[in-house]
């Protein structure tokens, strides 16, 4: 099971090779918030979101035998640039199984990071039996998003540097807003400042409509969203909490947060002005959290985690567009 | 004069105060670079921008019974904002004589972060009259933007902070490219390398046409730009090499390099791509150099100083419409 322990020792892994990322922040933001705000900018981690920890923690904690077989995944988003990355960095290959629709730009970069990406037609076929035939055929590993406990472990990382960085600034008492789709950053973090920094209580932050999470907790059992698609924050638009992750959720988070996808936007031109970091409107909704709900927020200072940066031009122009 | 243990020195006042930036660093603009590409993103600093460093020093350095009197600076740009804030911080007040033409945001901006602004007219005025007169009568210290020893050694933290980042990464060899105006950056950075990093040599990044520090190096005395405006670098636009920072450029630095504002533009939708962060023109011209430049480059690795990222969103959706 997921430890604090076992988050520790994916930090010494993940040392010298994840990036450590330093608390930012605005009086312009901390005005709008009506409190302290810290930003902990993820986008500003290889491949440009956290998910590279989770990759590498996961990667690097395979027996060596079995991790030289080369490793698999399935995404369209995040999780597979970082596990590419990672894999590469680690001279194994990764396999990449995406939608056949999924953009260009994001198959082009999966490649281009090291990866052989294998394309399948959403409608027609099954990823995981494509995936699961090559990898029985090659000898390779899963890598799972979030349900696992050494990529819960990676993501963890991110809540020990929170601890760290929040004391060096005199910081005991925050509440941590996290963009969670499947959970695997959320419940890492909140293991993490569990034991380090138990003054911090973390708190998810979603999509409204796609509040799965916040409606779980609430509801004390795992609800599924309405729909999977239909939304713009599509890197955390996860059906539902993963099966280990949401017991540490149950344990230690909430109550959830939602934001709408125009404050997702206006969170993230408002990023773009203050704190000159990019973040797509997925990576953007706990900061969002933090300057529009600032009436369900009770502490002096907020903690929000920014935790990718993949967006193209034509999004990011609309949040310039509309909010900056 | 300036010296290594000038920067120790205003280090040890700026530790906890000024933002410590991580190298960045992408395989897309290795491959571009051709060679091993790291990025300081001073853009992350307080105020966007390395002047809070500079600023920082000064104040802090200032007789305690001196300070408390307030500062004053002649600045339309990021100088203005690293003075007021670190003025505000260090709870005296400060004055910020910027032309009545200058965009309103950066008045607004300069205003919120505590300076009292005082507007003058370009055409008919004496900004050095004006603030002469102002220092006179209420006793404030003039913080200049570059030719001050306690600023250069400010802004020489950020070389300190690169040879410790390289180090940790194993570089010792590198061409390290800052962004040029009055040289007060570049100065700094290169007095720190020649004595933490004796393996890297700084060489100027300048605007084309605007490279008076380039010109100068190459003649051996300094030469004077053609012209003060007329270029989307603005924060970089100075007349000419200042008085105490051209003989530590000479003996120091170079030779120069130049990019074009089409070249700035495409390296700041690079960083927006790849790294994550808003560059302001003038903040990336070494970066474009790094990109852009290969051929005038020797190291097998380069490290570009991103120096500043406060541009409008006017701006940056050209530069995102053109070359991202």
């Amino acid at each position: 099971m997921s430890s604090v322990e076992m988050i520790e020792a994916a930090a010494a892994r993940l040392a010298g090779h994840a990036r450590r990322t330093p608390l930012l922040s605005s009086p312009f933001l901390d005005d709008i918030a009506g409190r302290r705000l810290l930003v902990k900018p993820e986008c500003l981690q290889h491949t440009g979101s956290f998910k590279f920890r989770g990759a590498w923690s996961a990667i690097s904690a395979l027996d060596p035998e079995i991790r030289a077989r080369g490793v698999i995944a399935f995404s369209s988003g995040n999780h597979a640039q970082g596990v590419a990355h990672a894999a590469t960095l680690h001279g194994i290959s990764s396999v990449i199984v995406m939608p056949s629709d999924a953009p260009r730009l994001k198959i082009e970069n999966t490649r281009a990071l090291g990866a052989e990406v294998v394309l399948y037609d959403r409608g027609r076929e099954s990823r995981e039996e494509i995936g699961a035939a090559i990898a029985r055929e090659r000898g390779l590993t899963l890598i799972k998003p979030y349900d696992e406990p050494q990529v819960i472990a990676g993501q963890g990382t991110v809540g020990l540097e929170i601890a760290q960085e929040a004391a060096d600034m005199g910081v005991e008492r925050a509440e941590v807003l996290v963009c969670c789709g499947g959970g695997g950053l959320t419940s890492g973090i909140a293991l993490a400042l569990e034991s380090r920094a138990p003054g911090m209580r973390v708190r998810p932050a979603e999509p409204e409509g796609f509040d799965d999470t916040r409606r779980s907790l609430a509801g004390g059992s795992i609800i599924r969203n309405a729909s999977e698609t239909g939304n713009i924050c599509d890197a955390i638009l996860t059906p539902q909490p993963g099966q280990i992750t949401f017991p540490i959720l149950q344990r230690l988070c909430g109550p959830g947060l939602a934001v709408t996808e125009d404050e997702a936007l206006h969170a993230m031109a408002l990023a773009f002005l203050r704190l000159k970091i990019v973040l797509e409107p997925g990576g953007a909704v706990a900061l969002a959290s933090a300057l529009f709900r600032r009436d369900a927020l009770q502490e002096d200072t907020v903690i929000a985690v920014a935790s990718g940066g993949n967006v193209d031009a034509g999004l990011f122009r609309v949040a310039l567009d509309r909010f900056a």
